[in-house]
């Protein structure tokens, strides 16, 4: 229901549905998301979400690009909330449509304040976080006497802070998925490497759940080349530990190891 | 699409589809989900599955209830690859239905396993898992210069990593997530304030996503009387860290502390 709101009356009408849209594949919106978006006066959609996402709004809707590219940026934080403070007072609801879990490395909290600040009502509906892609990848991130926790970190920190937590991490026996970390390649296999545990099994998984996702397969020492040898870039996510090594178990035995780069399985 | 193998044929026309329920309310599910369980033939399904899922499948779908109740033990493992193997020499397609997501502590890829050895083809479908329900009562997970990364961990080992992985995770500024931790709450609260990190916010979600979601707010060397003052039990959530802290904030600034129980907003 669009609802206009005469210049005088406050922005209060206006409601905010803070939405994650998955790693990229349409069928993995939730239900609630989908149904959302079908009654959107204006989606703020974020680089790599699917246009036959937005072909679900309403013809009325307003779709806007806000898209900020890794290490690129298009649109600020700063000016994605003056849109939303704009589309408040418009009225109606008002929908931002971002990658993955907004609440996973999304920043999608510093729009809940800018909204609350705003008074508008705030809605959050929760999305699949990229790093279970590597479920599509036949790698499940916990298996019981193998890994039984996972420790989610990010590359774009700079403050050296990845490479600290990393050495943490290896002192435990929970997957490490490491998101924006592809510039940081480098970095993390030194890490292991330093500890000795270069040899932990690694994969990079890139458009994980699109058709055109790819995986490679190694260890942690090889992360760098396996990322060259097989041209692979942001984004795409990293994962490592001894779940990787399942990937292609057929029983609880360790399989022969792999290294090589795969395509999903239809 | 339901096909009767001859006795003599092989049993590789089944197809098993492992799916990722969502924390409960049904509208979490994803489309690929709702899609898939529309065409089962017959669903495994666990504890706390919601009927209206259930009510998607066809009528002659075989719904067959193989749920572990935390702490207690209905059906085992071991049937559960048994009853998979039923009915994958019934054919079709076999649906296994978990709660939240099937990699993240659901022994899913076990009954992968179990489906490989016995020829199937195997799908899996990611679910909402019950760690995003924290964006749902208002904690986002990460948060820009407050906690830049997640711990995932369960109070289901047995060998005491628990502490120890705590004690890890304490040395970082990552928001630690434990999964059925309810059992631990005088370990994990000893941890930290063994630790001087006694004040740590600290929230135990049950129930996440549903009508009766519940919450209590406090600091890690409460737990322990949180859940007894509030009678929160499994199934649960504990949240620690400070990202805990900014559920209610208007803006980047702390908010005044809060401790106490909520429903959630509507």
């Amino acid at each position: 229901m669009y609802m206009q709101n005469s210049p005088s009356s406050p922005p209060t009408t206006a409601e905010l549905i803070l939405i994650g849209a998955g790693p990229g594949n349409p069928e993995l919106l939730t239900v609630k998301a989908w149904r959302a978006i079908q009654n959107a006066d204006a989606i703020l959609y974020d680089h790599l979400v699917d246009k036959a996402v937005l072909d679900l709004a309403p013809a009325h809707c307003r779709r806007l690009y806000v898209g900020k590219k890794p290490y690129e940026c298009c649109v600020s934080q700063d000016e994605i909330h003056a849109l939303i403070a704009l589309e408040a007072v418009r009225g109606g609801t008002i929908i931002r449509l971002k990658g993955g879990d907004p609440f996973i490395f999304g920043r999608g909290f510093e729009e809940v304040l800018a909204a609350r600040q705003l008074g508008l009502k705030v809605t959050y509906i929760p999305g699949i976080s990229s790093m279970q892609t590597a479920g599509l990848a036949s790698i499940p991130l916990t298996h019981r006497a193998v890994s039984e926790g996972i420790w989610i970190l990010t590359g774009t920190k700079k403050d050296g802070a990845l490479a600290a937590d990393l050495r943490l991490a290896m002192k435990s026996r929970s997957t490490v998925v490491i998101y924006m970390g592809m510039k940081k390649l480098g970095e993390i296999a030194a890490a292991y490497r330093g500890n000795g545990l270069g040899e932990t099994p690694a994969a990079i998984i890139q458009h994980g759940s699109l058709p055109h996702q790819r995986m490679a397969l190694g260890v942690a020492a090889a992360l760098p080349a396996m990322a060259e040898e097989y041209r692979l870039t942001h984004p795409a996510i990293i994962l490592i530990g001894e779940v990787v090594a399942l990937q292609n178990a057929q029983k609880l035995d360790r399989s022969p190891y792999l290294y090589g780069v795969s395509t999903p399985n239809k």
